[in-house]
């Protein structure tokens, strides 16, 4: 019989294929003595050498397939084989204990992952499992141990792992891989990113399809809903195979509306645009049709950096995005720090409630000379596009005013040294923060736009961490509070003649978008890969109905009543 | 010339007297070996009996005068002197390692402070200072060393100390002892509390009064503005001495309104409540002639507990607060555990962000045995007086129906049991989190009443952690942001017929009174401390004037414009 096995839909698409489970090889290190210490340390570094032999053809593949920032996870990798801490370390084990090559390669990086976890630092964390994926490869090598890669692979199926590691998402070829599915992860897990990237079907966090699936078993894996069918029937295949080309069939219906203005069917025009995180990944805007960038996310610059990234640096990265985009509109967020996120070169207080903390404008307004040099790289690079600059975290009109009046000091200093500045840079801000989405009257008058970030505005109007587990049930998009908060902005802002944005994750969820039209939002901003299925949607919509649709859900009790009301109306499922 | 030194206002109030500086007595721990093992231990045995001796009479001197909760402290002390773990620890070091006692007693207990130290659960933290109290007083009798305590002083002086341990407050005599001021801790922190009880004006985190005020300096210490001033010249005696027998007047004057109704310049009648902990707190209320008790926060019955207080000792608690209440309201809160609240025998989730996580209601609604066991022991104690239940944390409207649906539950079962239940138990929620200030009109329809928790509104609105020293600047009581929630809570809930109180610090807040008045906020709920300030300050305001004052202050930019506008239309200082 058949066996269900549910999971978190991590990047949607339907693949049919047998199991190729690939499990982590086991090694068994030696703890015999050696003699010829020079020998020894001749086969690590041989090990060594092969190990960035393969790491760097990795590298250039995943350049090639997926861009110069998931590449340099590699770059990371190729270096901590470089690192003389490391190889001296283990060479000094082998010289003074006789210690054998993997026994010390084997101790060494246990000491170096230990010291990485132990930091107070998300970031050198991480770092832990770069170590572990590089010594595995290299142990291999001295063990004489060959492990399944997915590069092996030949033949179409779906992977089954406790969790992928970069270097074995790297190595997936569309070709063969169709689908994967994992014990561990979550929808934002670096597996999950990554699926969604390559477009390939994935479930993550399933918790049991390592040791429920064997190799060879026939599956059917739908990473829409999460769902992973163990030996089906064939009936299910064939419902499967069906759902499937109805799926294939609807993307390339969507690929048609690629350079179509976003209208709906009573002939309102709304802005689809995306979310980058870095300058790569115009690229996937471009060819996904959206009229904008509504969110460049700049602290991907800062976090992949040793160091702060000085204007120069900046400017070209801001620059490249403008260009790149020509007269469509960028909204550049500035630096979104703290929190969640960190830098390992700038000592953040430790803190009790890092969402309530020291954070994005609150940070830049304190430290005003990293603040300017980004300000100043902005106003720069916006002689080359159309670029609007946007403040997180705002939460009282005074900050807002600091803030801009500082991007005004540094435009006025550039002009003084000759730099060109556009004149028509916009500012806006981040609506995130209760008490601005309450406020929005009186922003309004200040501000040139809003976009609104809902995962935090429905965290802290909820006062739920979306993080932890044990709350995350009171993260509700479609909770009257939030609808009325949002219903609250854009009326305002309508008012005060400004336009409002969303870039949160609610803008590209299918069952929102006839709530968010029927409030009137302008512009919605999302992943990349959702922008053309959003089109497709809008185009089907009429916004009178959707505002009479507005009208009522305001009205209404609880998030269940307002998603049974939208399901029921639009038929779409939540 | 006069030096003027700043910290936090912890109790207001004027004290002009000597400086008596307290500093911690240094031990100089002999470390020789004795010889007489049996000797040395019935030298720490003799100093143990003195120890305790002394603790006795400390903690029945504060059964009288502080009342029992305040006497627990020197229960935990003696507690501590008699737990076998540390005496025959001691003994065992004398005996085995010929240490003498004094050693072996500071190795016991740095032992204890850190195990204590390390654990993660503020309660058992706390427990390290009470270790190190008792050594320090054990080790004084070891050494004959006699120090200072505030016991000893005879003659009108202001104590300045780094901190003040809960024993030195513990035997301040207010005859002698003005006021004190010291270098550490906030106005939640133990000293700052103990000196608001007993009236004593204090000042706390000066950072340097210890090092900078000698033994037998002249000092003016304000507890009200927070100030210090060293060698004061006669003229600034002069005036404190005139505003300490104004502010004596002052007080005199509000005693007269002890009986009195809390009546309006036009008429208005309002309701001033008290905040309780414990039902010793009861006395205060009625001696301040509190109208009702506001807010009973029941957590204090768990976090002062081993384990679980079972249905009979909470009965016991609600009904003697209920009973002295008579037929004045008690509005009780049902359990608030978890954020920074914890309990040492309850295991709660470690996690990244506690104030936005699996707490208060969250917490009751997952265990409904334990929420079930004080909704059976408020519902029998109803019976002996006007009891009012509400919920905490309410983010959505399940979840208050779910909590009142097993009030209902419970209620049922106890009249099946033929248990008597008042009929008349009015069934609110705290407004604490945006989303029930943004929902209030969907909320009033099924609540009796709101109780509007103004630290935690305001915490959230402003994603800001208010114990955050980086971000406390936006603590902001007087953001139109909450201003506006407020105005929407308080309209919402009198159009549907309901009561609108408050119990947070703002309730108490002078400058906040005219506006609260203009609201319509029908029940502020203070410290009984502040009860009959308030009463006199309502006595002079006129409420169709606040209205107007309302009006003007909801459209205002920032919390910086309404305070100054209120500041000069009343003149009260912030």
């Amino acid at each position: 019989m058949a066996q269900h096995i549910k999971g978190i839909g991590a990047s949607a698409g339907i693949a049919i294929a047998k199991a190729f489970v690939m499990e982590t090889p086991v090694f068994d290190i030696p703890t015999h003595k050696i003699e010829d210490s020079a020998a020894e340390k001749e086969r690590f570094q041989a090990a060594i050498v092969k190990s960035k032999g393969e790491l760097e053809i990795i590298r250039e593949n995943t350049l090639k397939e997926l861009g110069a920032d998931k590449a340099e996870i590699f770059s990371a990798h190729l270096l901590i084989l470089e690192d003389p801490e490391i190889v001296s370390q283990v060479n000094a084990k082998i010289d003074d204990e006789k210690t054998n090559a993997a026994q010390a390669l084997d101790e060494v990086s246990q000491m170096m992952v230990m010291i990485f976890e132990s930091m107070d630092n998300e970031y050198m964390r991480e770092r832990a499992a770069d170590v572990r994926d590089v010594t595995k490869r290299t142990m291999a090598h001295l063990l004489g141990i060959t492990f399944v890669t997915p590069a092996q692979i030949n033949e179409e199926v779906i992977i089954i792992a406790e969790d992928l590691t970069p270097s074995d998402t790297a190595q997936l070829n569309r070709k063969y891989a169709k689908g994967f599915a994992t014990n561990i992860g979550g929808r934002t897990s670096h597996s999950a990113i990554m699926s969604r990237s390559l477009e390939i079907p994935a479930v993550v966090g399933t918790k049991v399809v390592l040791t429920e699936v064997k190799h060879g078993d026939f599956l059917i894996l739908d990473g829409t809903e999460g769902d992973v069918i163990v030996n089906p029937s064939s009936e299910q295949i064939a419902e499967y195979e069906e759902k499937r080309s109805a799926y294939i069939a609807q993307k390339e219906e969507w690929k048609k509306l690629k350079n179509e203005k976003t209208v709906t069917a009573d002939g309102h025009h709304v802005e689809l645009a995306a979310n980058i995180g870095t300058p790569n990944d115009v690229k996937g805007v471009l060819e996904n049709g959206a009229e904008a960038v509504g969110l460049y996310r700049t602290e991907f610059l800062y976090m992949d950096a040793e160091t702060f990234p000085t204007e120069d640096e900046q400017f070209t990265a801001y620059k490249t995005v403008l260009e790149s985009m020509g007269d469509k509109k960028v909204v550049i967020r500035t630096l979104d720090i703290g929190g969640d996120k960190e830098l390992s070169y700038l000592d953040l207080p430790h803190e009790m409630n890092p969402f309530l903390g020291y954070r994005a404008i609150r940070l830049c307004l304190d430290q005003t000379d990293l603040f300017r040099t980004q300000l100043r790289a902005l106003l720069r690079a916006s002689a080359y596009g159309k670029l609007a600059v946007m403040f997180p975290m705002i939460a009282t009109l005074e900050e807002f005013r600091a803030a801009k009046a500082l991007l005004l000091e540094e435009k006025a200093n550039l002009q003084a040294e000759g730099v060109t500045v556009s004149e028509d840079v916009e500012v806006g801000m981040m609506v995130e923060i209760p008490s601005t989405a309450v406020m929005a009257k009186q922003f309004a008058k200040e501000v040139d736009f809003f976009s609104v970030g809902t995962n935090d505005l429905i965290q802290y109007t909820m006062a739920a961490d979306r993080m932890n587990e044990k709350v995350s049930y009171l993260y509700q998009p479609f909770n009257p509070a939030i609808l009325n908060l949002l219903n609250n902005v854009i009326t305002e802002a309508h008012k005060a003649g400004k336009w409002v944005g969303m870039c949160g994750e609610m803008a590209g969820e299918e069952l929102a978008l006839p709530i968010l039209l029927g409030l009137g939002l302008d512009e919605f901003s999302m992943s990349a890969s959702s922008v053309l299925r959003a089109r497709s949607l809008m185009t089907r919509l009429n916004k009178a109905e959707c505002e009479a649709i507005v009208e009522q859900v305001l009205d209404m009790d609880t998030a269940e009543d307002v998603v049974n009301f939208l399901s029921t109306t639009f038929d779409i499922k939540k």
